[in-house]
C-alpha cells in the first residue's frame, strides 16, 4: 500500500506563489513573526507527523475500528499514542489565543496542517478536529471563567471536544429537538436526552471530554428559536478545575458504519448530566453556527483529502502496473506490457483527480485566507469583505469539494481495476471514508439551500457579486495576454452566465418557492466548477509568468498549464448540463404524488 | 430495514405491454408452451423466493461474510439452505437444454428472475450466476461426454461452476497468463498455476465445483493466441461420474474486500490438478468469451439491481422521514414536519433512481429478447440481426448500467442523510456491493474500448446503424403525434448526432490511434443515455396510447409519462457534456510525461 506523502511542492506553489501567504501573514496584526521560514518549518514538521505517525495507522484504524464495552470506548491500536505525540508537539494550541495557552498563529495554518493529517488518516484527524470546533465556540461565546476552565484544557490538548446536535428524529431539522435543560438553582443545569451521531463522543485518548450540547430550557419557544447551548463535561470538575467524579453522560453504543471506523460515532445518553449555559438563553443555534462553520470548512478539506489520497495511490499503481500495450505503439519495450499510465482513459481518470486535488487546495487556501482576514484584519471593511466572501464560499466549498472528492476517490479505485475493490491497497477504504463527507455537517442539498436561499438570493445577489467582481477584474487584466485567452474567454463567459442564472432563479423563485429547491444543487455545482475555473486560470497565469521569467522547474509549471487545459476542456463543460437542468424548472420534479413513485 | 419487493407491475409493463414478450415467446421454436400464464406464475414464484428467502439474508451475508479455514470456505448462515431450496424448486435447470435435464425455457427468463435474486441479494445470486456461465460454456464448447458428465450436474444444481481467468499480474491483459497445462498422455492434463479473484471458487453449498480454467499448453504461441480452456473439477470423478478423491486445486485464501462479502472471492492454487481440454487447443480465449458475454449481461443486471434496491429503500425512507416543512407551504399539517419526499431535491434524487431503474429494466429486457432470438429464431437472418444488436449493446449495457447504477446507489444513500452511512438501513451496503460492478468482467474503460474499437469502428459503423435505424423508424412513425414531440424531436436529433460523433471519432482515430481510447468512455456513456432515451420514448408512447384507450390504472401510466419527461429534461442533457468532451480530443490527456503527474 502506498503511504501518504504530503504534496509540499504544490502546497508551497499555492500558498506562496499564487496567494502570497507570506505577505498575507506579515500584514495580519499579531502574526508578524509568521515568516516564510517559520511556515515552511511548521509544514515540514506537520508532513513528518502525518507521513510517519498517522499514515501507518490508516489501515489499522479501519480494520480494528473502535470498541464499546460498558460505556467505555477504546480506539484502534496506536491512536492514543499518536494523540500523545500530537499534544506533546504542541499542535492543538497552534492557532489559539495566547491568553489561554495558544501560540496565536493564523487560523489558515490549521487548514494547511489539517489537510495533511486528514489525508494521512481522516478518522484520526476527526478527534482533534472536533476539539477545534469546541475551542472556537467557547472562545467566541464562553465567559472568561469558562475559557479559563475549559478552553485552556482544550488548547493544551489534554481534553477533547464534541458537538452534540443530532437526535434520532432530527438532523437537518433541529427545531424538532427534545433534549431538555432544567436549571438547578445554581449556575448549572440538568441535561436530559439522547443525542446520536456524536463523533469522538467517547474515547480513551484524553483525560476529559467537553461536550457542546444543544438543549431546550423549560418554557422555551418551539422551533429553532427555543434552543440553548450548554457545556457538559464527561467528568465533573472540583473547585480547582480538576477532573472529579463522572458526570451523568454516557455513551450508549457506537454506530456500525460504512467507513471512518477509527472514529467513534456515539449515541450519547444525557441522564440529568450537569451542564453550563454558554452564550445567551434561546440563542444556542446561532452560537452553534460558529462551530458548524468551522466544521463545514473542515469537511470541505475532507473532500480535498480523499481526492489527494486516491490520486497518490492510483498514480503510483498506474506507473507500476503493466497491462496491455499502448494503442499508439509500444512504450515500454523491455517489459511484458506497458504501464497503464500510457492508456488515455487511465490518464483521464488521473488528471481528473489531479485537477480536483490541486484545484481543491487552491479553493481551501483561498477560503482560509479569508478566515484569517475576517478574524484579524485591522479595518472593519477588510474584515467584512472577507466574511462575506467566506460566507458565500463555505457551502460551495463543502458541497462541491465533497461531491468531486467522492467522484475522485472512486476514480482512484477505478484505476486499480479489480484490485481497487480489495482492502489491501487502501483505495476502497478511501471511498468508504469519503462517503460521509457529503452527508454530515449538512448534506449537499442543505448546503445548496443555504447557498441559494440564505447567501445568494438572501443578499439580493450581493454576496455573489463580491466574487464575480474578482473574476471580472482578473479577466479584464488579462485581456491582452494572448496565451491566456483559452482560459480567460470561457471564464469571462461563465462568469456572466453565473449572474444571469442567479437572476433567473431568483425571478422564478418569487413565483414558485420550490424553484429554488429544485435548482439549488445544480446551482451549487455550477458555482463550484466556475470558482475552480477562476483558480485554475490564476494558476495558469502564474505558471506562464514564471516560465517566461525563466525557471529551473519547467516541468512543474508546464504540468500546471497542462492540468489547467485539461480542466477547461474536459471538466468545465459540465457547467452546460447544470445550466440546462436548472433552467428546465421544477415542474418535472413535482408532478408525481408521493404514492405514485412506485406501484 | 426495508425488504425487497419484486416490482412485478413494472416488469409486466416492460415485458408484455412494451416489448410483447408473449408474442415473442410464442414465436420461438420450442417455447410455445411459455404462455402468459406460465411466465406470470414463474415470475411470482421467483418473487416469493427472492423476497422471502434471499432478501432476509441480505444483511447477514454482509455482516458474517465467508470464512476460510484450511482451504475450506463456509458461506454465511442461511446461504446453503437457500441454495438447497433453489435447487429443490428446479431453478438451475429453467433455461437449460432438455437433453441434459433442462426445462428448455428461453434464456430471457433467466435475466428476469436473475434480476429479482440479484436485487434481493447480489452476493448470493453470484453462486448460481457463475454456474450459468459454466453451463453455457460447456453447452457450446464441450464434447457430448463432457456434457453428460458435467453439464447435467450443473443443470441439476448439485454442482456449481466458476470462471478462472485472472492471475495476479494479469486481469485485462490475459496474454500475460502463466498457468500451465501439461498433457498426461491420457485425455487429461496437469494444470499448475495460481488464479485470483475467483468468485464462488470454494464454498460449502454444493457437492462439487466445476472450474473453467484458462491455461497454456507446452510450446503454445505467446499472447492470447496460445491459451486453451480446461475443465478442472474440485473432486475427481470415478468411472461412473461420481465424486471421488480431491483434485489438486485448493483455495489458498479469500479476499478482504469492499462489499459482496457473502460471496467468496478466492485465490485458487492449481498444483498439478487434473483437467480436461474443452474446445480446441489455443482457442480458449474465444471459447471463454461465451462465458464472458453471459457474465457481462449478468453484470449489467447488477447495475439495475442496485439501482432498484437503493430506490426502494430510499423511497420508503423519504415517505416516512419527517424533516422540515415544504418551502411552498405545509404539506403534512398533522405531523411535526413534512415527509422529506415533499422537498424538490429529494424528488430529484428519487426520480433519477426511478428513471434508471425502469429504464435499465427496459434495456435489459430488450437485450435479453435478442439473446432468445439469437439462440432460437428459425431464420439465419433473424439470428444474425439479433446477434449484431446484442454484440453492440452488451458493452453499453454493462458499462452504462453499472455506472448509473453506482450513481443511483449513492443517491439512495444521500436520501437518508447521515443515516445512509449507517449499516442498519442497508443503503450503504448497496453502494459497497455495487462498486465491483464497474470493475469486474472488464472495467468501464475496457467495455468502452470493446464498443468503440471492436464493435462500432470494427464493423465500419454497421453495428451502430442497426440500432440507429430502429430509433429512426420509431421517430418517423411518431412524426404526426403532437404530444410525443417533446420526446421525438430531441431523440431524432440525438440519433443523428450519434452517427456524426462516430464518424468524427473514426476519422480522428485514423490519424491518432489514441483518440479512440481518449473518447471511448464518453462515447459509451453518450450511447447509453441515447439508448435509454429511445426506450423511455417508447414507454411514453405506450403509456399515452393506453391512457387514450382508457385504463383503470391511470396513475401508473401518468407516472411513466412524468418519469419520461424527467429523464428527457434532467438526465438527457448530460449527452452534451460527453459530446463536448469527446470532441475536445486526446491532446489534453497525452501532454504530461508519467513522471510529471506529481512533484
Amino acid at each position: 500500500m502506498t503511504n501518504y506523502k504530503a504534496p509540499l511542492r504544490d502546497m508551497r506553489f499555492t500558498l506562496f506563489e499564487l496567494l502570497d501567504f507570506e505577505g498575507h501573514y506579515q500584514s495580519l496584526p499579531g502574526c508578524e513573526e509568521a515568516s516564510l521560514e517559520m511556515i515552511n518549518a511548521i509544514m515540514e514538521e506537520s508532513a513528518k507527523f502525518s507521513e510517519n505517525v498517522l499514515s501507518p495507522l490508516y489501515r489499522i484504524g479501519d480494520e480494528e475500528g473502535c470498541h464499546w464495552i460498558d460505556g467505555e470506548v477504546s480506539t484502534p491500536s496506536g491512536f492514543k499514542d499518536a494523540y500523545e505525540q500530537y499534544v506533546e508537539a504542541g499542535w492543538p494550541s497552534m492557532t489559539c489565543d495566547p491568553e489561554y495557552g495558544g501560540q496565536g498563529l493564523p487560523a489558515s495554518l490549521g487548514s494547511i496542517t489539517g489537510e495533511m493529517r486528514g489525508t494521512a488518516n481522516w478518522a484520526w484527524g476527526m478527534y482533534p478536529g472536533l476539539s477545534q470546533g469546541a475551542m472556537n465556540t467557547i472562545g467566541v461565546h464562553g465567559t472568561e471563567a469558562q475559557k479559563q476552565t475549559y478552553l485552556t484544557k482544550l488548547v493544551e490538548g489534554s481534553w477533547t471536544g464534541t458537538m452534540c446536535l443530532t437526535e434520532s428524529h432530527c438532523g437537518t431539522d433541529l427545531g424538532l429537538m427534545r433534549t431538555k435543560a432544567e436549571p438547578n438553582g445554581d449556575d448549572s443545569y440538568n441535561i436530559t436526552g439522547t443525542k446520536i451521531f456524536i463523533s469522538a463522543g467517547e474515547h480513551d485518548m484524553a483525560e476529559n471530554i467537553v461536550h457542546i450540547v444543544l438543549a431546550r430550557l423549560p418554557g422555551s419557544p418551539t422551533g429553532t428559536r427555543g434552543i440553548s447551548l450548554f457545556i457538559v463535561p464527561k467528568f465533573n470538575l472540583d473547585s480547582d478545575g480538576k477532573v472529579a467524579d463522572r458526570n451523568q453522560v454516557r455513551c450508549g453504543s457506537i454506530e456500525q458504519k460504512m467507513g471512518i471506523h477509527g472514529n467513534a460515532t456515539c449515541v450519547m445518553n444525557f441522564d440529568g448530566a450537569r451542564g453550563f449555559l454558554i452564550g445567551e438563553e434561546h440563542k444556542g443555534l446561532l452560537a452553534m453556527f460558529t462551530f458548524m462553520n468551522t466544521a463545514r470548512i473542515g469537511t470541505a478539506i475532507q473532500g480535498l483529502a480523499h481526492t489527494e489520497l486516491g490520486f497518490q495511490k492510483s498514480l503510483a499503481y498506474a506507473k507500476d502496473r503493466l497491462q496491455m500495450r499502448s494503442i499508439s505503439g509500444v512504450k515500454n519495450p523491455d517489459g511484458a506490457a506497458d504501464p497503464i499510465i500510457v492508456h488515455p482513459d487511465v490518464r483521464r481518470m488521473l488528471l481528473t483527480q489531479k485537477a480536483f486535488a490541486e484545484g481543491g487546495r487552491m479553493l481551501i487556501y483561498f477560503a482560509s485566507k479569508q478566515v484569517d482576514i475576517m478574524q484579524r484584519a485591522e479595518s472593519e471593511e477588510q474584515r467584512k469583505h472577507a466574511e462575506d466572501l467566506l460566507s458565500f464560499m463555505t457551502p460551495i466549498a463543502k458541497g462541491f469539494l465533497t461531491e468531486v472528492g467522492f467522484e475522485s476517490a472512486n476514480l482512484g479505485v477505478q484505476c486499480f481495476g479489480g484490485h481497487g475493490f480489495i482492502r489491501e491497497w487502501g483505495a476502497e477504504q478511501n471511498v468508504r471514508d469519503c462517503r460521509i463527507s457529503m452527508l454530515y455537517e449538512g448534506t449537499t442539498g442543505i448546503q445548496a439551500l443555504d447557498l441559494v436561499g440564505r447567501k445568494v438570493l438572501g443578499s439580493g445577489g450581493e454576496l455573489l457579486k463580491n466574487f464575480t467582481k474578482i473574476v471580472h477584474q482578473f479577466c479584464r487584466s488579462q485581456s491582452d495576454n494572448a496565451e491566456m485567452q483559452r482560459f480567460v474567454e470561457p471564464l469571462a463567459q461563465l462568469n456572466g452566465k453565473w449572474g444571469e442564472l442567479t437572476l433567473e432563479l431568483g425571478n422564478r423563485s418569487m413565483n414558485n418557492a420550490d424553484e429554488a429547491g429544485g435548482g439549488a444543487v445544480d446551482y451549487l455545482m455550477f458555482s463550484g466548477y466556475t470558482i475552480l475555473a477562476y483558480l485554475w486560470a490564476t494558476a495558469a497565469l502564474k505558471s506562464q509568468q514564471t516560465l517566461v521569467a525563466g525557471s529551473t522547474e519547467e516541468a512543474f509549471y508546464r504540468a500546471k498549464l497542462e492540468t489547467a487545459k485539461f480542466y477547461y476542456e474536459r471538466i468545465l463543460p459540465r457547467t452546460q448540463v447544470h445550466e440546462t437542468v436548472l433552467l428546465s424548472g421544477v415542474d418535472n420534479l413535482m408532478g408525481l404524488a408521493a404514492e405514485d413513485f412506485q406501484f
